[in-house]
């Protein structure tokens, strides 16, 4: 049902990039109504994700400033755009930064999550109209992945934002919005590893750590974690990490390692840094026949992936995955209630609240990988 | 059962390739017995294929010479060494250039036929003892991929060799013991296409035209081949290619036309040129969501393949096989019983029958594009 009298324009406080790498500026935003099909939420909590910070330092994204970032979130609809027939005012939500319209090629397929309508928004707006919904002193400021949760309000289309349980803490749940889900989803859907099989984990954050604990829940009977900090390591062993290996404590190469320790190499790898050239070498991590290399980072520097022709001859395979190849609005709620069921762990992953007025910090933090998830609370 | 007086050294002739990319001499060679599990073989039709013809020309081999190539052979046991029960004298077998050891943990996994025993060979030796089985006055003469196929007599390990219907005909059934089978298991194995979907193929030689007719077999709705040598578009269509394109031809990108030709991209792509750049077209011309991208080929110079990111995070995959994934010995039969009962058509691919002392044409032939296989025919 929509509201009866139209929603007006919204003035609150958004944490507004002004330049790359520019530390986050508190600013008073106008926020405009949903537009039709849209939904304007009032956001609760967001996470950060390292893609906000990897974005907000690309020179190649220089020109979508001002810009506001975020896009892990949980929040309750505020109003609804003409023509939104699923969400009421008051329903709980998170957000998605890769949408599902439900109608085009790959909505219908079940192969794919790769909707060609609502999929991830690279140019700063929003998908229907490629303007955007927030304004300072009526200059356009723009989005990101046309979500932009680091904002008391947001406008977000519906086909990008899921229901949830009522039940569900939104305090917790918003960091399946993006990187939990996506490691689960990738061992779980894309890998679809088997019981007893040998995984190797290439970066110990929330990604990485993710993958590890739906390797352990399908019956992994191996699970090395590769990390070039050894601060993570005791926490990857509470989420399954049998084994623990720091590259710079070896002078072999650490793929040498790896072979010795599974007997030629681990039936499944997963890069979870976003460091390109770590592909290769979770490539050569693998066995030859069958190993399978997962990538799902998204890659701070060099976007070129570079492997030797052979690694493959012999039999391995290289894939990658948005979102863990989860559909985004019809599986993720299977996520939140296997959480309820407590089936998976997802508050061991956020390692610090931090109120909204603090959220440079959090990229701090995120910087200096000192973090899991950082969950940023809006004002109530 | 072992023949009852012990095999002797035989003196025969064979094609010499004295230094990279220098014509074969016909040269007379001794063949040492069979090693302990061994078997000797009188070659009776042995086939070019492109990767004899990469390696003849590849400086990174130079210190093979001299050398003996061929891995494409049909003939008949002539003698077996200590050990080999399965098979006798006279039995007709196709060599195989990566063997099938049935013990190790590829052998006895469904999932692989990278046999970790008799696998591809590189050094130009036998697998059991590192030593060659030619010589000439003593002097020991490379092998290749451990079959050497172009000469009269040949030792293969009795992996490294399966027996064939004595009904099959050993002029035409050589073309299955390389290139023919790696474009058909390609299709079947790798990447299981399914019925209806749309299928691009770059490189229209014996793998590329392989690969169409698997795809066809399998009831693919659309086959697109690519080439820059239109001569090869008549007989790609004979193959089951539904459309051929020239990207000479186009002034836009040709994954470009092909995205447009198959609704934003095929179900799946095979390169099959050997040109490592060709793999990055090959993952655009795939769709999002699904696209599958199986590399057949061995590169000529570049090893290294590379691709952006992107490409892999939207859902794309990249897989590659040796031998189309084949099982050499346990399912290469299959093949050739399809071969009898005409489920699959190999003699197209035999453009030229070539007596051994003409065997330098046939390499003129591939180096100029103008054959699909040459079968060399033994003397009688």
């Amino acid at each position: 049902m929509e509201s009866s009298s139209a929603p007006q324009v919204i003035k609150c406080r958004a944490a507004v990039a002004w330049g790359v790498g520019q530390p986050l500026v508190l600013e008073e935003v106008e926020v405009s109504p949903p537009h039709p099909m849209e939904i304007r939420i009032k956001v609760v909590c967001t996470s950060l994700c390292r893609s906000d910070l990897t974005a907000w330092t690309s020179q190649a994204q220089a020109s979508l400033y001002p810009r506001i970032f975020g896009h892990e979130a949980s929040g309750i609809v505020e109003s609804v755009g003409q023509g939104v027939t699923e969400f009421n005012i008051g329903d709980h939500v998170l957000t998605l930064f890769t949408g599902e319209c439900s109608t085009c090629k790959h909505c219908t397929s079940p192969k794919s999550n790769m909707c060609q309508v609502l999929g991830l928004e690279r140019r700063g707006v929003m998908h229907s109209d490629q303007t955007t919904r927030f304004s300072i002193k009526g200059k356009p400021v723009y989005h990101y992945c046309a979500v932009s949760s680091f904002s008391e309000y947001a406008v977000v289309h519906s086909g990008c934002a899921v229901m949830v349980n009522s039940n569900a803490p939104l305090e917790k749940i918003c960091i399946l919005s993006c990187g939990v889900a996506a490691g689960l989803g990738a061992v779980w859907k894309i890998a679809d590893i088997s019981e007893g099989s040998s995984v190797v984990i290439f970066g110990l954050g929330t990604v990485g750590l993710s993958v590890a604990q739906a390797a352990k829940l399908r019956g992994a009977a191996k699970i090395i974690g590769v990390d070039t900090n050894p601060g993570k390591f005791e926490t990857a062993k509470a989420f399954g990490v049998t084994e623990s290996l720091n590259p710079n404590d070896s002078s072999e190469p650490i793929q040498q390692v790896i072979k010795r320790l599974t007997d030629g190499g681990a039936d499944y790898a997963f890069e979870c840094i976003g460091d390109t050239d770590m592909v290769s070498t979770a490539l050569q991590s693998c066995c030859e026949g069958w190993g399978l290399t997962v990538t799902l980072g998204v890659p701070k520097t060099k976007p070129e992936i570079t492997a030797h022709y052979g690694l493959l001859l012999s039999g391995r395979t290289l894939k990658g995955s948005l979102y863990g190849g989860w559909k985004p609005k019809s599986e993720i709620p299977l996520l939140i209630d296997m959480y309820l069921k407590k089936e998976i762990r997802i508050d061991e992953f956020i390692t610090h609240n931090i109120p909204f007025e603090e959220i440079n910090k959090a990229f701090e933090l995120m910087s200096e990988g000192k973090c899991l998830r950082c969950v940023i609370h809006m004002p109530k």
